[in-house]
């Protein structure tokens, strides 16, 4: 008889890619997947580089490469951390991986045995918690305020919780709940990972789609005992078809990133990374980025009047200063998943948020997206959610 | 303290993957790989695809997609594998991944606890057993002839083993040893499967590049109870720099994979899937196989024949009818390794065979590809190593 692995009863699809089969119907209004808008890709910058790349570099585009990815190509990806997050790393500190999921996945890999615990901020990215599951870990939630991760509980966590092998963070834009960590936690948080000496996956898909205010240090530019490993990736800033992103770590911990790279995959695709980095050759992707904020900027604002204007009170709701998410917390009588469903009857979706809390128990909250619908979409669907919370408050 | 996972400690860079990188001098004559004729790569074909993909569907080139992949690449590759393998299935049965040897990486995912026992020819594809030893399995070789794996050995530890969660087979031009099973073979190992039910990874990335004789049914045409799972891909027959490969299974055990390729990289590559898809509405990917098949054909002439002027008698090795390999096997008092050295020095490489034998033990042997050198560096590098064979000899 066929028996599966131990780890296989812990993994479930993906509530959200199930959910986005539902509602990739074009009549649904959804704020469910966490997409870029298509209608803002590069597309015929994509092609001129692909062009480029066939008719310099053909044969090279269609063979095996490195494991570790195109060296000129972790150049560009070095400079652009230096500017973007200040952290001073080299082409040898990087990794190219099929995007930064496929970071999250090798993260798990390295460090974790069955029954080893993670912490993470309550809540997080789901696709990191299914992940992670795959090594059969424990997970402990750290409470977070408006200003991140709350150091204290985080501290108690750790003086009290044997086998704590990785802490993931999301300290930009986090995934779901939109928030940004301040300096001061930033600062506290290595204080305490240096004091302990736990590795840090810091995953950043979002940082550079900052609408307002100031850029935060990266933690990686804050670690000074080479804790901290930096997942990075293109999937929000130029397209997450070409499926290119970057682990940055300590050579020691890379080598092992490295080794399981090699089973994984062998190597992620030549001819996606070729197309990457000779479009940065040709183009200004700082450019291409502040096109794509300034229109989830005004998309953001939107959302978030449309919000001030028809949620009942009783909703709270995330005010982002960049990224692609607000979090609503609905009072906690009421279940978002009930209530998805009735909003799916008026065509309009959304992520149920008890997903995002790994150990479960919290089904008062959703997650919004609002980079991928044009304004008055967003409006109708916003006003649309705003009338189903109404009905079921009591 | 970081402290990494106990699978890292069995996990070492591939040997292969080190060694190609000291081989990449250009002044090298190098049999190590296992790569395609780059010359060979249908370039312009890739380019018009690439063009045509950005002009119709260039959002969708740079978007998201599902996880098991392309609707339309995935109903190609059900129609491939009837016209191929004679394998009747169905694109809910594949999931497109990146490379065959991420359904490696897979399966071991799917079907193995630690201490779980893996089941093999012996020798078998080194990069197969690196991404198992993720997993923590123990192997056991299965000894092997001329006509693939030896059917009464495989019933007496079947019959005598506990544990037994996977076998891993290579029937078709056997990456190392460029061997193919015989149809009795087929038909005996699929009745001793039957019996015992244990899931068989079927790796098939050479079956198509046969130069004589007839096609062996793949053993996926002869599973009756749903066993088999296949491993497809276009590495060898298109270009590996796309990094796309296929898993054909059971719809259940299929569920399984998928959830994994959700947490390990959500999706393989958008737009590499849909330059496939499109290559292959534009172009014959049978007159490209014809073309490979030629020149592959040629260069395995003339490096047997080479082998069988120059190589002492005590020297001897296979004759593949296709595929890449070629596997020679030394007078049990040579060390493959050190002969290496040797050939290194004469500027010529080869893969040592030991580390393709997972329990060890075995360094008499070396693995030499045809695929990637002209003709005449195929005499002028078979003629050194035969030199150096002979140098060695008591």
């Amino acid at each position: 008889m066929v028996q599966f692995a131990d780890r296989m009863n812990l993994l479930t699809g993906s509530e959200i890619r199930e959910l986005l089969k539902l509602t990739s119907q074009p009549d649904i209004i959804s704020f469910a997947g966490g997409m870029p808008a298509p209608e803002l890709f590069p597309v015929e910058g994509v092609k001129q580089a692909a062009i480029q790349v066939m008719d310099e570099v053909g044969q090279a585009a269609l063979q095996y490469a490195s494991t570790e990815g195109l060296p000129a190509l972790r150049q560009k990806i070095v400079d652009r951390m230096k500017a973007k997050n200040n952290i001073d790393t080299t082409p040898d500190n990087i990794l190219i991986t099929s995007g930064s999921q496929q970071g999250l996945d090798f993260s798990a890999r390295v460090f974790l045995n069955p029954g080893d615990v993670v912490l993470l901020e309550s809540p997080s990215y789901l696709g990191a918690v299914n992940a992670f599951k795959a090594c059969e870990p424990n997970f402990i939630e750290i409470p977070t305020d408006d200003h991140g991760m709350i150091m204290e509980e985080l501290e108690k966590v750790l003086s009290t919780t044997e086998k704590v092998k990785m802490i993931y963070v999301i300290p930009d834009f986090q995934n779901p709940t939109g928030k940004t960590w301040s300096l001061e936690r930033r600062q506290k948080f290595m204080e305490i990972v240096n004091k302990y000496e736990i590795p840090v996956v810091e995953d950043n898909p979002y940082g550079e789609l900052r609408f307002e205010n100031e850029n935060m240090p990266a933690l990686k530019s804050l670690d000074t005992k080479g804790l901290v490993i930096f997942l990075g990736t293109f999937s929000k800033i130029l397209a997450p078809g070409l499926r290119i992103g970057w682990v940055c770590a300590d050579s020691k911990i890379l080598a092992k990133y490295n080794f399981i790279k090699q089973g994984a995959d062998l190597q992620s695709s030549s001819i996606d990374q070729l197309i990457a980095n000779k479009f940065l050759d040709m183009y200004s992707l700082d450019d291409h980025v502040e096109k794509i904020k300034e229109v989830y900027s005004k998309r953001r604002n939107v959302m978030l009047k449309t919000m001030e204007e028809t949620f009942p009170k009783e909703a709270k709701f995330t005010h982002p200063d960049g990224g692609l998410f607000t979090w609503v917390v609905l009072p906690e009588y009421m279940d978002a998943k009930v209530l998805a469903k009735q909003c799916l009857d008026k065509k309009v979706a959304y992520v149920p948020g008890g997903s995002f809390f790994p150990n479960g128990g919290k089904e008062n909250h959703f997650r919004l997206n609002y980079s991928c619908m044009p304004e008055d979409k967003i409006v109708e669907g916003i006003t649309k959610i705003a009338e189903v919370i109404k009905a079921n408050l009591k």
